[in-house]
Protein backbone atom coordinates (compact mmCIF):
# COMPACT_ATOMS: atom_id res chain seq x y z
CA UNK A 1 0.00 0.00 0.00
CA UNK A 2 2.72 2.55 0.86
CA UNK A 3 4.54 1.59 -2.43
CA UNK A 4 1.71 2.51 -4.44
CA UNK A 5 1.10 5.88 -2.38
CA UNK A 6 4.27 6.64 -3.13
CA UNK A 7 4.15 5.79 -6.49
CA UNK A 8 1.18 7.98 -6.80
CA UNK A 9 2.88 11.05 -5.22
CA UNK A 10 5.75 10.52 -7.56
CA UNK A 11 3.74 10.35 -10.48
CA UNK A 12 1.80 13.50 -9.20
CA UNK A 13 5.27 15.28 -8.93
CA UNK A 14 5.78 14.50 -12.47
CA UNK A 15 2.93 16.10 -13.46
CA UNK A 16 3.47 19.32 -11.65
CA UNK A 17 6.62 19.49 -13.07
CA UNK A 18 6.13 18.79 -16.53
CA UNK A 19 3.01 21.56 -16.02
CA UNK A 20 5.68 23.67 -15.28
CA UNK A 21 7.65 23.25 -17.72
CA UNK A 22 4.70 23.82 -20.24
CA UNK A 23 3.96 27.12 -18.68
CA UNK A 24 7.62 28.44 -18.38
CA UNK A 25 7.48 27.58 -22.43
CA UNK A 26 4.54 29.24 -23.22
CA UNK A 27 5.77 32.40 -21.78
CA UNK A 28 9.27 32.26 -23.36
CA UNK A 29 7.92 31.16 -26.64
CA UNK A 30 11.20 31.19 -28.45
CA UNK A 31 11.38 27.25 -29.69
CA UNK A 32 13.93 25.06 -28.62
CA UNK A 33 14.91 27.00 -25.53
CA UNK A 34 15.59 24.81 -22.48
CA UNK A 35 13.65 25.10 -19.04
CA UNK A 36 15.00 24.20 -16.19
CA UNK A 37 12.95 23.57 -13.01
CA UNK A 38 15.15 24.84 -10.51
CA UNK A 39 14.34 24.19 -6.56
CA UNK A 40 15.23 26.11 -3.97
CA UNK A 41 17.91 25.80 -1.07
CA UNK A 42 17.71 26.86 2.22
CA UNK A 43 21.22 28.54 2.75
CA UNK A 44 23.23 27.06 5.84
CA UNK A 45 26.11 29.21 5.85
CA UNK A 46 24.53 32.78 6.75
CA UNK A 47 25.64 34.09 9.92
CA UNK A 48 29.64 35.04 8.89
CA UNK A 49 29.37 34.88 5.12
CA UNK A 50 31.23 32.66 3.11
CA UNK A 51 34.03 35.10 2.42
CA UNK A 52 34.05 36.12 6.08
CA UNK A 53 34.83 31.79 6.90
CA UNK A 54 37.04 31.40 4.26
CA UNK A 55 39.34 34.74 5.11
CA UNK A 56 38.95 33.77 8.63
CA UNK A 57 39.90 29.75 8.34
CA UNK A 58 42.87 30.48 5.98
CA UNK A 59 43.81 32.75 8.66
CA UNK A 60 43.86 30.50 11.14
CA UNK A 61 45.48 27.53 8.76
CA UNK A 62 43.07 25.09 9.70
CA UNK A 63 40.87 24.07 6.78
CA UNK A 64 40.52 20.49 6.35
CA UNK A 65 41.18 19.27 3.06
CA UNK A 66 38.58 18.49 0.60
CA UNK A 67 40.20 17.50 -2.52
CA UNK A 68 42.55 19.40 -3.79
CA UNK A 69 44.35 20.98 -0.51
CA UNK A 70 47.93 20.60 -0.32
CA UNK A 71 50.08 21.39 2.76
CA UNK A 72 51.67 24.62 1.49
CA UNK A 73 49.46 27.36 0.46
CA UNK A 74 49.49 27.21 -3.37
CA UNK A 75 48.54 31.57 -4.54
CA UNK A 76 46.66 29.65 -7.73
CA UNK A 77 44.29 27.87 -5.15
CA UNK A 78 40.70 29.54 -5.25
CA UNK A 79 38.21 28.80 -2.32
CA UNK A 80 34.67 26.77 -2.88
CA UNK A 81 32.59 29.82 -5.01
CA UNK A 82 29.38 27.75 -3.58
CA UNK A 83 26.83 30.40 -2.19
CA UNK A 84 25.36 27.98 -0.31
CA UNK A 85 27.77 26.34 1.84
CA UNK A 86 30.80 27.44 4.06
CA UNK A 87 32.81 24.45 2.20
CA UNK A 88 36.25 24.49 3.49
CA UNK A 89 37.53 22.92 -0.19
CA UNK A 90 40.13 24.80 -1.63
CA UNK A 91 41.17 23.68 -5.45
CA UNK A 92 42.20 25.07 -9.26
CA UNK A 93 39.82 27.43 -10.84
CA UNK A 94 39.66 24.46 -13.48
CA UNK A 95 38.50 21.72 -11.38
CA UNK A 96 35.49 24.04 -9.35
CA UNK A 97 32.82 23.28 -11.92
CA UNK A 98 33.35 19.53 -10.72
CA UNK A 99 33.50 20.33 -6.95
CA UNK A 100 30.12 22.24 -7.51
CA UNK A 101 28.69 19.17 -9.81
CA UNK A 102 29.84 16.47 -7.46
CA UNK A 103 29.79 17.99 -4.14
CA UNK A 104 27.27 20.12 -3.93
CA UNK A 105 24.99 18.73 -6.46
CA UNK A 106 24.32 22.07 -8.51
CA UNK A 107 23.27 21.33 -11.95
CA UNK A 108 24.45 22.35 -15.21
CA UNK A 109 22.58 22.77 -18.34
CA UNK A 110 23.82 24.22 -22.31
CA UNK A 111 22.65 26.36 -24.53
CA UNK A 112 23.02 29.98 -25.33
CA UNK A 113 19.52 30.87 -24.18
CA UNK A 114 18.10 29.00 -20.85
CA UNK A 115 14.55 29.72 -18.58
CA UNK A 116 15.40 29.24 -14.97
CA UNK A 117 11.87 28.53 -13.65
CA UNK A 118 12.98 28.97 -9.68
CA UNK A 119 10.05 27.38 -7.50
CA UNK A 120 8.80 27.92 -4.43
CA UNK A 121 8.94 31.43 -3.88
CA UNK A 122 7.31 31.70 -0.97
CA UNK A 123 9.72 30.27 1.66
CA UNK A 124 11.58 32.56 3.93
CA UNK A 125 14.41 34.14 2.88
CA UNK A 126 17.61 33.22 3.50
CA UNK A 127 16.75 31.09 0.28
CA UNK A 128 18.98 30.28 -3.06
CA UNK A 129 18.50 28.88 -6.27
CA UNK A 130 21.12 27.70 -7.98
CA UNK A 131 22.42 26.42 -11.51
CA UNK A 132 25.61 26.50 -13.24
CA UNK A 133 25.33 27.50 -17.26
CA UNK A 134 27.79 25.92 -20.11
CA UNK A 135 27.81 28.35 -22.91
CA UNK A 136 30.18 30.20 -25.14
CA UNK A 137 33.04 27.60 -24.08
CA UNK A 138 32.41 28.55 -20.13
CA UNK A 139 30.56 27.69 -17.41
CA UNK A 140 28.59 30.59 -15.32
CA UNK A 141 26.80 30.45 -11.91
CA UNK A 142 23.54 32.16 -11.84
CA UNK A 143 22.77 32.11 -8.06
CA UNK A 144 18.40 33.45 -7.38
CA UNK A 145 18.42 34.52 -3.44
CA UNK A 146 15.65 35.80 -1.60
CA UNK A 147 17.34 38.01 1.27
CA UNK A 148 16.63 40.24 3.72
CA UNK A 149 18.60 43.27 3.45
CA UNK A 150 16.04 45.39 5.11
CA UNK A 151 15.14 43.52 7.92
CA UNK A 152 11.67 42.19 7.65
CA UNK A 153 11.44 43.31 3.88
CA UNK A 154 12.89 40.34 1.44
CA UNK A 155 14.35 41.35 -1.57
CA UNK A 156 14.83 39.10 -4.64
CA UNK A 157 18.62 39.43 -6.14
CA UNK A 158 19.80 37.72 -9.20
CA UNK A 159 23.36 37.61 -10.61
CA UNK A 160 25.48 35.70 -13.34
CA UNK A 161 29.21 35.00 -12.85
CA UNK A 162 31.66 33.43 -14.99
CA UNK A 163 33.42 30.58 -13.48
CA UNK A 164 36.67 32.20 -14.77
CA UNK A 165 38.72 35.16 -14.06
CA UNK A 166 37.35 38.93 -14.75
CA UNK A 167 39.35 39.21 -17.72
CA UNK A 168 37.48 36.69 -19.00
CA UNK A 169 34.26 37.69 -17.47
CA UNK A 170 34.67 41.25 -19.22
CA UNK A 171 34.41 39.34 -22.89
CA UNK A 172 30.79 38.91 -22.16
CA UNK A 173 27.07 40.23 -21.45
CA UNK A 174 24.30 38.39 -19.89
CA UNK A 175 21.09 39.05 -19.53
CA UNK A 176 18.06 38.37 -17.76
CA UNK A 177 14.87 38.82 -18.68
CA UNK A 178 11.04 38.48 -16.57
CA UNK A 179 8.04 38.46 -18.79
CA UNK A 180 4.61 37.87 -17.81
CA UNK A 181 1.20 40.00 -17.26
CA UNK A 182 2.05 42.41 -20.00
CA UNK A 183 5.36 43.80 -17.93
CA UNK A 184 8.39 42.73 -18.98
CA UNK A 185 12.28 43.47 -17.26
CA UNK A 186 15.52 43.52 -18.72
CA UNK A 187 18.62 43.59 -16.90
CA UNK A 188 22.17 43.24 -18.79
CA UNK A 189 25.45 43.27 -17.25
CA UNK A 190 29.25 42.05 -17.37
CA UNK A 191 28.73 38.91 -15.38
CA UNK A 192 31.77 39.11 -12.37
CA UNK A 193 34.28 36.59 -11.75
CA UNK A 194 33.19 33.95 -9.62
CA UNK A 195 36.06 34.68 -7.39
CA UNK A 196 34.34 37.58 -6.16
CA UNK A 197 31.76 36.57 -3.21
CA UNK A 198 28.28 36.52 -4.58
CA UNK A 199 27.49 38.71 -1.34
CA UNK A 200 29.41 41.41 -2.36
CA UNK A 201 27.64 41.78 -5.15
CA UNK A 202 24.13 41.68 -3.62
CA UNK A 203 25.31 43.96 -1.16
CA UNK A 204 26.52 46.37 -3.50
CA UNK A 205 23.23 45.99 -5.34
CA UNK A 206 24.92 45.26 -8.77
CA UNK A 207 22.66 42.51 -10.18
CA UNK A 208 18.54 42.48 -10.90
CA UNK A 209 16.68 43.41 -7.54
CA UNK A 210 13.36 42.42 -6.88
CA UNK A 211 10.75 43.64 -4.72
CA UNK A 212 8.62 40.53 -3.40
CA UNK A 213 5.60 42.89 -4.57
CA UNK A 214 7.30 43.00 -8.25
CA UNK A 215 8.21 39.40 -7.91
CA UNK A 216 4.63 38.47 -7.33
CA UNK A 217 3.56 40.08 -10.40
CA UNK A 218 6.23 38.22 -12.64
CA UNK A 219 5.54 34.43 -10.55
CA UNK A 220 3.27 32.08 -11.78
CA UNK A 221 1.42 29.67 -8.57
CA UNK A 222 4.91 30.53 -6.67
CA UNK A 223 7.50 29.74 -9.47
CA UNK A 224 9.26 32.57 -11.37
CA UNK A 225 10.48 31.84 -14.79
CA UNK A 226 13.69 33.89 -15.50
CA UNK A 227 15.30 33.87 -19.50
CA UNK A 228 18.97 33.99 -19.29
CA UNK A 229 21.13 34.75 -22.21
CA UNK A 230 24.87 35.24 -22.59
CA UNK A 231 26.94 36.81 -25.39
CA UNK A 232 29.90 38.03 -26.35
CA UNK A 233 30.27 41.59 -25.09
CA UNK A 234 30.52 43.19 -28.42
CA UNK A 235 27.22 45.04 -27.49
CA UNK A 236 28.78 47.46 -25.20
CA UNK A 237 31.24 48.15 -27.18
CA UNK A 238 29.00 50.46 -29.33
CA UNK A 239 27.46 52.17 -26.68
CA UNK A 240 28.97 55.64 -25.78
CA UNK A 241 29.82 55.25 -22.40
CA UNK A 242 30.90 58.57 -20.38
CA UNK B 1 28.12 94.00 -8.39
CA UNK B 2 24.65 91.81 -7.77
CA UNK B 3 23.71 91.75 -11.00
CA UNK B 4 26.83 90.38 -12.33
CA UNK B 5 27.34 88.12 -9.41
CA UNK B 6 23.57 86.66 -10.87
CA UNK B 7 24.60 86.72 -14.54
CA UNK B 8 27.64 85.01 -13.74
CA UNK B 9 25.47 82.27 -11.63
CA UNK B 10 22.89 82.41 -14.62
CA UNK B 11 25.93 81.37 -16.92
CA UNK B 12 27.45 78.59 -15.06
CA UNK B 13 23.54 77.15 -14.09
CA UNK B 14 23.41 77.09 -18.37
CA UNK B 15 26.85 75.72 -19.04
CA UNK B 16 26.22 73.09 -15.73
CA UNK B 17 22.66 72.24 -17.83
CA UNK B 18 24.40 72.02 -21.39
CA UNK B 19 27.27 69.83 -20.43
CA UNK B 20 24.40 66.88 -18.76
CA UNK B 21 22.09 67.81 -21.53
CA UNK B 22 25.45 66.62 -24.00
CA UNK B 23 26.15 63.69 -21.58
CA UNK B 24 22.66 62.35 -21.70
CA UNK B 25 23.19 62.70 -25.56
CA UNK B 26 25.93 60.19 -25.17
CA UNK B 27 24.91 57.78 -23.35
CA UNK B 28 21.25 57.04 -25.18
CA UNK B 29 22.72 58.08 -28.68
CA UNK B 30 19.84 57.24 -30.96
CA UNK B 31 20.35 60.65 -33.05
CA UNK B 32 17.43 62.91 -32.58
CA UNK B 33 16.50 62.20 -29.43
CA UNK B 34 14.89 64.92 -27.20
CA UNK B 35 17.20 65.31 -23.67
CA UNK B 36 14.77 66.61 -20.73
CA UNK B 37 16.61 68.29 -17.69
CA UNK B 38 14.11 67.37 -15.19
CA UNK B 39 14.45 69.21 -11.85
CA UNK B 40 13.44 67.81 -8.52
CA UNK B 41 10.24 68.80 -6.61
CA UNK B 42 10.13 68.15 -3.03
CA UNK B 43 6.51 66.47 -2.20
CA UNK B 44 4.41 68.72 -0.26
CA UNK B 45 1.37 66.08 0.30
CA UNK B 46 3.17 63.21 2.16
CA UNK B 47 0.99 63.04 5.51
CA UNK B 48 -2.65 61.99 3.99
CA UNK B 49 -2.07 60.48 0.44
CA UNK B 50 -3.77 62.88 -2.60
CA UNK B 51 -5.85 59.67 -2.49
CA UNK B 52 -7.19 59.95 0.62
CA UNK B 53 -7.38 63.52 1.01
CA UNK B 54 -9.72 63.72 -2.15
CA UNK B 55 -11.69 61.05 -1.03
CA UNK B 56 -12.16 62.58 2.45
CA UNK B 57 -12.48 65.78 1.17
CA UNK B 58 -15.34 64.80 -1.29
CA UNK B 59 -16.85 62.78 1.32
CA UNK B 60 -17.00 66.32 3.33
CA UNK B 61 -18.35 68.15 0.24
CA UNK B 62 -15.81 70.99 1.20
CA UNK B 63 -14.10 71.15 -2.10
CA UNK B 64 -13.06 75.39 -3.09
CA UNK B 65 -13.29 75.26 -6.60
CA UNK B 66 -9.73 76.18 -8.22
CA UNK B 67 -10.84 75.95 -11.88
CA UNK B 68 -13.53 73.89 -13.33
CA UNK B 69 -15.20 73.33 -9.76
CA UNK B 70 -19.36 72.68 -9.99
CA UNK B 71 -22.04 73.19 -7.25
CA UNK B 72 -23.46 70.07 -8.24
CA UNK B 73 -21.38 67.28 -8.26
CA UNK B 74 -20.55 66.12 -11.73
CA UNK B 75 -19.44 62.36 -12.08
CA UNK B 76 -17.25 62.98 -15.35
CA UNK B 77 -15.59 65.59 -12.73
CA UNK B 78 -12.03 64.19 -11.69
CA UNK B 79 -9.45 64.98 -9.50
CA UNK B 80 -6.34 66.80 -10.10
CA UNK B 81 -3.70 64.06 -11.22
CA UNK B 82 -0.54 65.64 -10.14
CA UNK B 83 1.43 63.50 -7.86
CA UNK B 84 2.95 66.74 -6.32
CA UNK B 85 0.14 68.33 -4.54
CA UNK B 86 -3.21 68.22 -2.44
CA UNK B 87 -4.55 70.01 -5.26
CA UNK B 88 -8.89 70.49 -4.55
CA UNK B 89 -9.28 71.46 -8.49
CA UNK B 90 -11.38 68.92 -10.16
CA UNK B 91 -12.21 68.90 -14.07
CA UNK B 92 -13.27 67.04 -16.73
CA UNK B 93 -10.38 64.57 -18.14
CA UNK B 94 -9.80 66.52 -21.19
CA UNK B 95 -8.58 70.02 -19.19
CA UNK B 96 -6.67 67.85 -16.97
CA UNK B 97 -3.18 68.45 -18.85
CA UNK B 98 -3.99 72.52 -18.77
CA UNK B 99 -4.59 72.72 -15.52
CA UNK B 100 -0.85 70.46 -14.65
CA UNK B 101 0.99 72.81 -17.11
CA UNK B 102 -0.80 76.56 -16.00
CA UNK B 103 -1.40 75.00 -12.35
CA UNK B 104 1.75 72.91 -11.18
CA UNK B 105 3.74 74.34 -14.05
CA UNK B 106 4.63 70.72 -15.39
CA UNK B 107 6.41 70.32 -18.88
CA UNK B 108 4.91 68.86 -21.96
CA UNK B 109 7.47 67.39 -24.30
CA UNK B 110 6.89 66.12 -27.67
CA UNK B 111 7.80 63.16 -29.34
CA UNK B 112 8.15 58.92 -29.11
CA UNK B 113 11.75 58.80 -27.82
CA UNK B 114 12.91 61.17 -25.08
CA UNK B 115 15.59 61.13 -22.36
CA UNK B 116 14.67 62.34 -18.99
CA UNK B 117 17.17 63.67 -16.97
CA UNK B 118 16.67 63.58 -13.26
CA UNK B 119 19.40 66.11 -11.35
CA UNK B 120 20.05 65.95 -7.77
CA UNK B 121 18.78 62.61 -6.98
CA UNK B 122 20.88 62.83 -3.92
CA UNK B 123 18.21 64.82 -2.34
CA UNK B 124 16.30 63.33 0.51
CA UNK B 125 13.02 61.40 0.19
CA UNK B 126 10.33 62.13 -0.54
CA UNK B 127 10.95 63.75 -3.73
CA UNK B 128 9.14 63.88 -6.98
CA UNK B 129 10.50 64.41 -10.72
CA UNK B 130 7.91 64.80 -12.94
CA UNK B 131 6.99 65.55 -16.44
CA UNK B 132 4.17 65.31 -19.33
CA UNK B 133 5.16 63.62 -22.86
CA UNK B 134 3.30 63.91 -25.78
CA UNK B 135 3.36 60.99 -27.94
CA UNK B 136 1.09 59.03 -29.96
CA UNK B 137 -1.81 61.58 -30.15
CA UNK B 138 -1.92 61.48 -25.94
CA UNK B 139 -0.28 62.68 -23.17
CA UNK B 140 1.31 60.82 -20.33
CA UNK B 141 2.46 61.60 -17.19
CA UNK B 142 5.85 60.49 -16.06
CA UNK B 143 6.44 59.92 -12.26
CA UNK B 144 9.44 59.66 -10.51
CA UNK B 145 9.89 59.15 -6.94
CA UNK B 146 12.26 59.23 -4.45
CA UNK B 147 10.40 57.40 -1.31
CA UNK B 148 11.25 55.80 1.62
CA UNK B 149 9.04 52.77 1.89
CA UNK B 150 11.00 51.41 4.22
CA UNK B 151 12.27 53.85 7.35
CA UNK B 152 15.53 54.70 6.55
CA UNK B 153 15.65 52.50 3.06
CA UNK B 154 14.70 55.39 0.55
CA UNK B 155 14.01 53.93 -2.77
CA UNK B 156 13.66 55.17 -6.54
CA UNK B 157 10.05 54.18 -8.58
CA UNK B 158 9.49 55.35 -12.06
CA UNK B 159 6.02 54.63 -13.46
CA UNK B 160 4.15 55.98 -16.66
CA UNK B 161 0.56 56.96 -16.90
CA UNK B 162 -1.63 57.97 -19.66
CA UNK B 163 -3.95 61.54 -18.92
CA UNK B 164 -6.85 59.15 -20.20
CA UNK B 165 -8.83 56.31 -19.16
CA UNK B 166 -7.62 52.71 -18.41
CA UNK B 167 -9.29 51.29 -21.92
CA UNK B 168 -7.85 54.40 -23.80
CA UNK B 169 -3.68 53.21 -22.15
CA UNK B 170 -4.35 49.71 -22.84
CA UNK B 171 -3.72 50.49 -26.23
CA UNK B 172 -0.26 51.44 -25.27
CA UNK B 173 3.35 50.07 -23.90
CA UNK B 174 5.74 52.20 -22.57
CA UNK B 175 9.48 51.70 -21.80
CA UNK B 176 12.18 52.98 -19.53
CA UNK B 177 15.58 52.28 -20.01
CA UNK B 178 18.70 52.89 -17.58
CA UNK B 179 21.85 52.27 -19.84
CA UNK B 180 25.29 53.29 -17.94
CA UNK B 181 28.83 51.55 -16.95
CA UNK B 182 27.94 48.38 -19.31
CA UNK B 183 24.89 47.92 -17.54
CA UNK B 184 21.09 47.90 -18.57
CA UNK B 185 18.48 47.96 -17.02
CA UNK B 186 14.69 48.04 -19.09
CA UNK B 187 11.01 48.12 -17.65
CA UNK B 188 8.39 47.70 -20.32
CA UNK B 189 4.22 48.06 -19.12
CA UNK B 190 1.04 48.83 -20.25
CA UNK B 191 0.52 52.71 -18.41
CA UNK B 192 -1.76 52.52 -15.71
CA UNK B 193 -4.43 55.40 -16.18
CA UNK B 194 -3.98 58.66 -14.49
CA UNK B 195 -7.12 58.48 -12.86
CA UNK B 196 -5.51 55.94 -10.64
CA UNK B 197 -3.34 57.16 -7.73
CA UNK B 198 0.35 56.87 -8.65
CA UNK B 199 0.78 56.34 -4.60
CA UNK B 200 -1.28 52.73 -5.51
CA UNK B 201 1.03 52.31 -8.12
CA UNK B 202 3.94 52.56 -6.30
CA UNK B 203 2.79 50.81 -3.20
CA UNK B 204 1.92 48.03 -5.19
CA UNK B 205 5.33 47.97 -6.79
CA UNK B 206 3.93 47.90 -9.62
CA UNK B 207 6.82 50.24 -11.99
CA UNK B 208 10.44 50.20 -12.31
CA UNK B 209 11.93 50.03 -8.58
CA UNK B 210 15.85 50.96 -7.43
CA UNK B 211 17.69 50.79 -4.49
CA UNK B 212 19.66 53.58 -4.14
CA UNK B 213 22.91 51.37 -4.57
CA UNK B 214 21.41 50.40 -7.80
CA UNK B 215 20.63 53.94 -8.84
CA UNK B 216 24.01 55.34 -7.84
CA UNK B 217 25.39 52.79 -10.73
CA UNK B 218 23.25 54.55 -13.32
CA UNK B 219 23.78 58.11 -12.47
CA UNK B 220 26.00 59.93 -13.80
CA UNK B 221 27.42 63.30 -11.60
CA UNK B 222 24.13 63.11 -9.60
CA UNK B 223 21.77 63.05 -12.04
CA UNK B 224 19.98 59.86 -13.64
CA UNK B 225 18.87 59.94 -17.48
CA UNK B 226 15.79 57.77 -18.10
CA UNK B 227 14.97 56.53 -22.03
CA UNK B 228 11.62 56.52 -22.56
CA UNK B 229 9.74 55.13 -25.45
CA UNK B 230 5.69 54.58 -26.11
CA UNK B 231 4.02 52.41 -28.52
CA UNK B 232 1.16 51.01 -29.25
CA UNK B 233 0.98 47.40 -27.83
CA UNK B 234 0.87 45.47 -30.44
CA UNK B 235 4.17 44.16 -28.71
CA UNK B 236 1.96 42.14 -26.34
CA UNK B 237 -0.17 40.44 -28.65
CA UNK B 238 2.28 38.13 -29.98
CA UNK B 239 3.63 37.31 -26.38
CA UNK B 240 2.54 34.09 -25.39
CA UNK B 241 1.14 34.61 -21.80
CA UNK B 242 -0.43 32.34 -19.31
Amino acid sequence: MLFFTQCFGAVLDLIHLRFQHYKAKRVFSAAGQLVCVVNPTHSLKYAPTRCAVAQTSTEQGSLPPCHHHEAVHDPQLVPCTCPLFSCPWEGHLEVVVSHLRQTHRINILQGAEIVFLATDMHLPAPTDWIIMHSCLGHQFLLVLRKQEKYKGHPQFFATMMLIGTQTQADNFTYRLELNRNQRRLKWEATPRSVLECVDSIISDGDCLVLNTSLAQLFADNGSLAIGIAITTSKVHNSEAEI
